[in-house]
């Protein structure tokens, strides 16, 4: 029993010569389905067909994938584990009754912000504890694809950090406390609201939909572009019926931190 | 007259299908040679090679890749922008005599710890400044390649950061500083030496050479595998000539931190 996870970058465009061998060799991708189809489904069962693999469309179980703002780091960490031990039973049974090589196709990379590594290994320490791991190992191996912050960089020309200095990779979530612990170079992914109240001498390169048809991106000082973003985001969603953004902060220049 | 900054990752196994057909697009591939040649001439030459596409070796100004760690950030800016000029002239010479479509293929991605847009960015303003802008613009653009610390963690199977928490990506050089002020997740690239003193307790996923055959990789607590790094890095650097690693340090879990 195998399972590979495989980044797919932002698109088909990003799908490189590895990860295009490794899935080729697999017998089925295992894709979540989602009660609201973001159309991430139809990418996976694309980047798939395009390489003569079959998708296995699993129905994901239910998440609170935009809880309250006042949810504590705990909470938000609870309602993720209940998510992820629903997948992982969700998933075991595909590889129970098929067996072979199962592939994972990840959006954007595995390293960031993604909860399929978490969730192979839950896998495999369930298979260990269910079968004898001497004959029937569940093994696994990842393999990295293009992200989100690569891509905004990209389109934006830009290098994630000053010279020398650091990129601190950070959630919404996280920001405003990143931000009072000192943080002046943030990348900020699983946006979900924007709000950059009390920033606006600071710059931001923006970007949604990453990659897609419904691409936008707006760069600036954020009082200039606060109103830019928000016509962009709507235009985003019109347009693909969903919204992922990302988003480098940088604060005003000052003699400690100027390159 | 054009310029376009590929990112080809790891190796060949990471050029992806847009950066393929972008490089195929390109009259040449303007690469730097060096006076230790690393390896990494000869890598761009084959990637050019395999889609048709001739290389222009511009010999590098020379530049103090290791200096001193007591050199200052001021310091070190300085002798990065010398270095910067110095190369921005001779690609300048080769754009003027060349014209067309020219490529940059950027080890890793253009956004992470890469002179690489900023010195488009230069060659961009001298065009300007030399030529009619009107009629002769130097365009560029950017496309996205896999980054170490993305192979880094694809190779460990891990995500580069606690579940909701920040990744600190940051250099070598200020890797004490930003332990100091509370980053307890930090990824770290332009190593040059590796000093893990006072970090016992900490864990590290470490790799060199990540993605050629020269690939070492060790993990662990810092006090039980210091040795085996130190063995691994010697080991890449016999096998290939040079040594390039990258590694993810986490503190010990408190319950603030823990996921």
């Amino acid at each position: 029993m195998r399972v590979r996870i495989l980044g797919v970058g932002m698109g088909p465009q990003h799908v490189t010569p590895e990860v295009a061998d490794a899935l080729r060799g697999c017998d089925y991708v295992i894709a979540a389905q989602k009660a609201d189809d973001d159309g991430l489904l139809a990418a996976r069962r694309a980047i798939a067909a395009a390489h003569g693999v079959e998708v296995v469309a699993v129905p994901d179980p239910a998440r609170d994938r935009d809880p309250s703002s006042t949810a504590t780091t705990a909470e938000y960490g609870v309602a993720v584990r209940d998510w992820h031990a629903a997948r992982v039973d969700a998933y075991a049974q595909v590889l129970r009754e098929r067996g072979g090589t199962a592939a994972f196709l990840v959006w954007g990379d595995p390293s960031l912000y993604d909860s399929t590594i978490r969730v192979v290994e839950s896998l495999a320490e369930q298979w260990t504890a269910q079968h004898q791991p001497a004959h029937l190992p569940l093994e696994y191996d990842v393999l990295p694809g293009i992200s989100a912050p690569q891509l905004l960089a990209a389109r934006h020309r830009i290098v994630l950090h000053r010279v020398g200095q650091p990129v601190h990779i950070t959630t919404a979530r996280r920001l405003r406390d990143d931000i009072d612990a000192g943080q002046r170079n943030l990348c900020v992914m699983l946006t979900g609201t924007l709000d950059l109240t009390g920033l606006d001498d600071w710059s931001i390169w923006w970007g949604a939909n990453l990659g897609t048809d419904s691409e936008e991106l707006v760069s600036g000082r954020v009082a200039d572009v606060s109103a830019a973003i928000g016509d962009a985001r709507a235009r985003a969603k019109d347009a693909a019926g969903w919204v992922m953004d990302v988003y480098l902060l940088r604060g005003p220049a000052t003699h400690a931190s100027a390159p």
